[in-house]
């Protein structure tokens, strides 16, 4: 048993509310960046304790805190106390292995989410938990490392563009699951490219090597199906929320969101059954190969049995054997033989044999 | 990775107000295209900018604007700041990669949906993206690039049949969803009348190329799925909305066009059917006929086996070898071969092995 | 390209409400007949124009229009005007291609549907489509050609059978669906019946003949579901209705329609699940037929293998060979012979490969 | 064309309340039992006429009237008016082929279902039609022979078990469907133990009497599924229904009625799994054996091809052959061979094919 | 017939509260553990009858009765007495083989659900009922056999952890199911996590061992998923249940649960992908290794025909066979079956079959 299956079954029976962090660690230490924002103002900082955050927040500002690093169930315990959060939901931030899920609680919105982003050195998807709770005036967004995906959100927000220095938590959030949902269809149209290219080998050299590249991709859909299918269900109960915290006019964006996520998803199956598809053309192929060979191979046998049966007749030692005498017996049988094996090529030809 | 993942990348957590052209771009410059009808009256016109568009405009009557390339953002910009629409639909009319959908504003109802058209010249279904906005007096079509395809609906317009003429601008934008439903329907017919070609070539000649022509169908037939599908969805949205902009008398006609769609997707759903099945049979015939092939040589084989086996015997040197001796040995050699080989035959057809 | 698809393309943008027939044609001319009745009177003609039709109606009495022959655009236009009804209904009518469908007008309901009728002669399935408009007063039923499906409804009617003599035109239009549906019963039970007549062939001699009765049964079978399946969806759809054409009286019958239908599809369901495990069971038995001649030729083979090696050995031409200078040496090697044949005979059958 | 078939066809477009028996007869004479019951009293006959029944119930008790034998019309037309039940439920009564339905009449409920009972003698399962028809005061059913299905409950209501004496007929519905039910989940089970049974035989003698229990298993596991899936709708709408008739204090009668009727179905969906999981693997070791067979024995026939070869060459006659003349020439040959063999051997058994 | 299956039959027609116990014994006797609590007091003991639990339960606390032991009607006769509840409900707990569900009763909420323990000793699965009877202040447990499950729960309660001491018996049963969910969640990552070690065996050494392997886990899967999928439906309908007995609160820990037996269900559903995927990686793979085979030694035995048929020509009898007699025949012969057995390799090298 893996050492993960033992801490799972240690926790078994916990109580909701225990902040203990379940999952593989990422991260060494937290830590906590802040952005105070409005139509007005805007001040950046990177902070040490949650004491500090409640400080430096301005009055009728959004406050964006994002915490990289889950691991600490005190600082997770300050921000429970800090925000008058339940610790039920600091509880489920420590989860990584939660699905993903919208909750609605007296003061908040708690939303988690898997985030797909392709790692360009390794060429493998990384898959982390991404968590916001949503208050009137402050998002916290949790993080299991610490990471940029979010930097051209707070480029929008230094830019002075309108829309989101003047809106409100809701909208901050939405555009945090924006960029989410922009990655499951990056890491899943790149996928798709990858299947594509296998098209072409596929019909030329169906190798052992183009059958493991199948394998691979199909896991590789696994991984993406098993994080975005349940990311969709999630964004639909967000957009049919009816919460004082989400206003009126972020409902066009969570449709929105819901349109992109379903695109997702459609080219995700599209993909699945292309590999399918891909696997039986595989098959085909080498069945198709295969069985041309063992057809020439047994027409070429076949055409040498009659011959050779011929020559063991002329090499019995009978002592009345009378062709062994004329002059011409051994021309006449080379010559039958090739008649034999002509005429047979000229039948398999027409069965469309060969 | 591609130019088109490239982009993809780089626009991850733009505004979705941004006015950015998604997809590639299929046409130079942007053409206006004005007619201006309602019973009485009708102009036409091509018109350079958005403000001769807003002069043009006939009080009473039904505007119809028809815009070929949506690549340009400055076009753009003026036409949400021309007819006052929020720059959200139109940044959703540049992004040609978008899901088919409905969208309620408060002053319009935008509709985008994929265009599919039989190239008749290269053989090929080329998909194009139509948006479409409704507001009380004025529709505005948005094409990737010129064509003409609503020629038709011109054409009735023109020619003052009753109804298009008298209504507004919802019946209109019937009429435009319709043709794109018909070619639909059209496109899926005759990607169907070729699977059903191909039934007869399948039992007659199972070759190799019949196998790339079925997989080239259902690569088309997926294209086609893949498109269609979620138009449905929109089409089925889109008949449930409740909004002022649509009269209850176009109801009857967007619930037919409900019918038409459901038509194109039940026929597309069978031709995957056919196509599954055309591939069973083709793997039926072919190794059928394979096994007739190994059946046919290997009871071949097996009857020259005892034969050659027997002239083997009399082929040795053994000095004491009687039969080498009879006179009439060699005959009863022949004979006993004879038999050998008529009475397997005999054996194969009775186990009905020939 | 077909005609069918070239009419298609030129009918593409056409305005919904024009009369003209998209189909193919089967009949010559068109030919109405009437029948008036309620529990008292009982008045059947063949007439010539509608004009007649309108002159004949009794007043307090059911009026069925049966109009065979929907091609004439002129008879259609007479049919509108005469019964005051929206054109784009005879458009519909003229529309053999349309889906099934119930649509409610302001003064009528437009039911249509397909019907399909086993014709004994050809041992075929016949499709027609059927539409029916119900007013108040008045039944018009269209049928493609001349036919005498409904003959058992007018006997109902003559015959003074209380219910149908006294129920408006809902019940007749129930009795009219019933048939049809009765006869979708019929047409898949026939099907089913061939389908399990197979199965014994199947068994005894799974030759290529039962593979295309099979793949012919698969095709007669999804004809059927095409038109049976969108037929079941309108029954649903119109005893779901509530018009005031339909008396609640009428409700019971439309839901034992229903029952009727779904009967029809399951019927067609397990008739594909039962023909998909007929292939699966003819693929097993041939290959089983089939590895048992290729074991059985393979191992014939191998057993004169080693026999004709030994054969060869004593075939070679060595100065000093000593075994062919003893006396009995040529009956040892028989005995030999024997020996290993036997002892390779017994081993493979202690294997269980013979 | 079969008689049933026949009879089928010359049905079509009978009113749906003509009182003609549907299906074979399975019955030579109707039987009435009669039981009245309630707390206090119990009156228990086998009466010849309705008129009897009708003179027989005591006033305040629940009169429980079993009819086995359903081809008689005239019983059913003194049923009807007896009893004052429309016609069209006795139609339906007669009707052995109709799906199991629940209807709501003004005067009763009617409710109808298939009875699955294994025959212990012909280890078969019978179907037989049951219909129920339930009023205030009295339940009628329906069976199509004689048989004693019932009996427990007929023991319960002489036994004075208080519940089904002091209850009413909604309460005597139940239990006589919950009997129909538990039949389900027997008759299901009992095949389910069948094909656990075969997977042990299945991996160590896999014959083709495997394959045929197999497909029998299949085609009774369809038969169960076609009877039991529609049974399940009904109780759904049963359960649903909303009727005076029936108790609020029945409502948890039903719902367990309906979890078990659930346990039927998925015990019948799993068992359908397991049936196709075993074909695979029947399919697999089939093969998997034929594949060690081949192997072998081609792998035995390519060790004796170079062995006879190398005879081949010394039974040459060439006049100049030097190693015929050395005197070891022949025991080199045969070390040789010996040589040549073994190293093959070798080498197929490190190339792990043998 | 087993005897389960006779103990079945037998039980036909019973009525739905007889208390008999279906299902196999498990325990010898009836352990009755009782604990009492609230934020104050904590009582904790092992109670021989019923009537000492009445007596023990303090007013204003939550009373925890377990029942470990199900098979004793006299006991659940004191229960169902004791606490008042229908007789029903206990005869509902004595079956062990009833689908989970929720039922709400006038007093109390009754739920069943089965629960899944992996055996470590045994490395299997066990499958228990656990059915949890909630009133007002009592909350009694049932289970089939003595076992600790529940000890992290009494600890929890021990430990005076504040939510669980100072909530009411709805907390209680949430805390049980979550325990129960959780059980689910390991036993199928422990099911996974070997599936997931399959993977490599599976292409290094596809042996016969690893199909059995694969059938094994897929039967293991089968049996979680069939208790696991009714599960969710229970949870589903018990989160929906409006019920005095469950307070508000408790609310998001229910919809924790059914985030969590999604979670379950989700990853046994993609463990069934996975081992499909596996049987045909194996298929593809054996098959793959046996045309290798069949491939390799076809065209050894190919190469060897054409050497011995000219061996063979040499070696008959011929008085004129001029080649015979030249000097170098024999050489040249020689020579002659190289390069033909060169050309040959050469050729099947070029088209890949080697």
């Amino acid at each position: 048993m893996t050492n993960l299956l033992q801490i799972r079954k240690r926790n078994i029976g916990r109580s909701p509310d225990d902040l203990y962090f379940r999952g593989g660690k990422k991260a060494d230490s937290v830590r906590l960046r802040l952005i105070d924002f409005n139509g007005d103002i805007l001040k950046e900082d990177t902070v040490e304790t949650v004491q500090e955050v409640l400080a430096l927040r301005t009055r009728n500002s959004v406050t964006w805190l994002n915490v990289d690093g889950i691991h600490d169930p005190e600082v997770m315990d300050e921000i429970a106390k800090g925000f008058e959060l339940d610790r039920l939901i600091l509880a489920d931030v420590m989860n990584t292995e939660a699905r993903p899920k919208v909750q609605e609680h007296s003061n908040c919105v708690f939303v988690s989410i898997r985030m797909l982003q392709h790692n360009d050195a390794t060429d493998q998807v990384e898959v982390e938990n991404l968590s916001i709770v949503l208050t009137r005036s402050t998002l916290i967004s949790f993080q299991e490392r610490a990471g940029d995906v979010f930097e051209p959100i707070r480029e929008r927000i230094r830019a002075q563009k309108k829309r989101i220095r003047n809106s409100g938590t809701d909208y901050l959030a939405f555009a945090l699951l924006d960029i989410v949902v922009d990655n499951y269809i990056l890491v899943t149209s790149m996928l798709g490219e990858k299947i594509d290219d296998l098209e072409d080998t596929l019909l030329s050299e169906p190798t052992q090597s183009v059958i493991d590249r199948i394998n691979t991709y199909k896991s590789e859909l696994n991984l993406l199906r098993k994080n975005i299918n349940p990311a969709k269900e999630m964004i639909q109960s967000l957009s049919k929320l009816e919460s004082d915290l989400i206003e009126d006019s972020t409902d066009i964006f969570l449709k929105e969101l819901e349109n992109n996520i379903n695109q997702a998803t459609e080219s995700a199956n599209i993909q699945r059954e292309i590999l399918s598809d891909q696997l039986t053309i595989y098959h085909t192929t080498i069945s198709s190969k295969l069985n041309d060979i063992m057809k020439f191979l047994t027409v070429f046998s076949v055409i040498f049995i009659p011959l050779s049966f011929i020559a063991g007749i002329y090499g019995t030692n009978f002592d009345v054997l009378p062709e062994l005498h004329y002059r011409y017996s051994y021309y006449i049988m080379l010559c039958a033989m090739g008649v034999v094996a002509i005429s047979m090529l000229i039948y398999f030809k027409r069965k469309k044999w060969l």
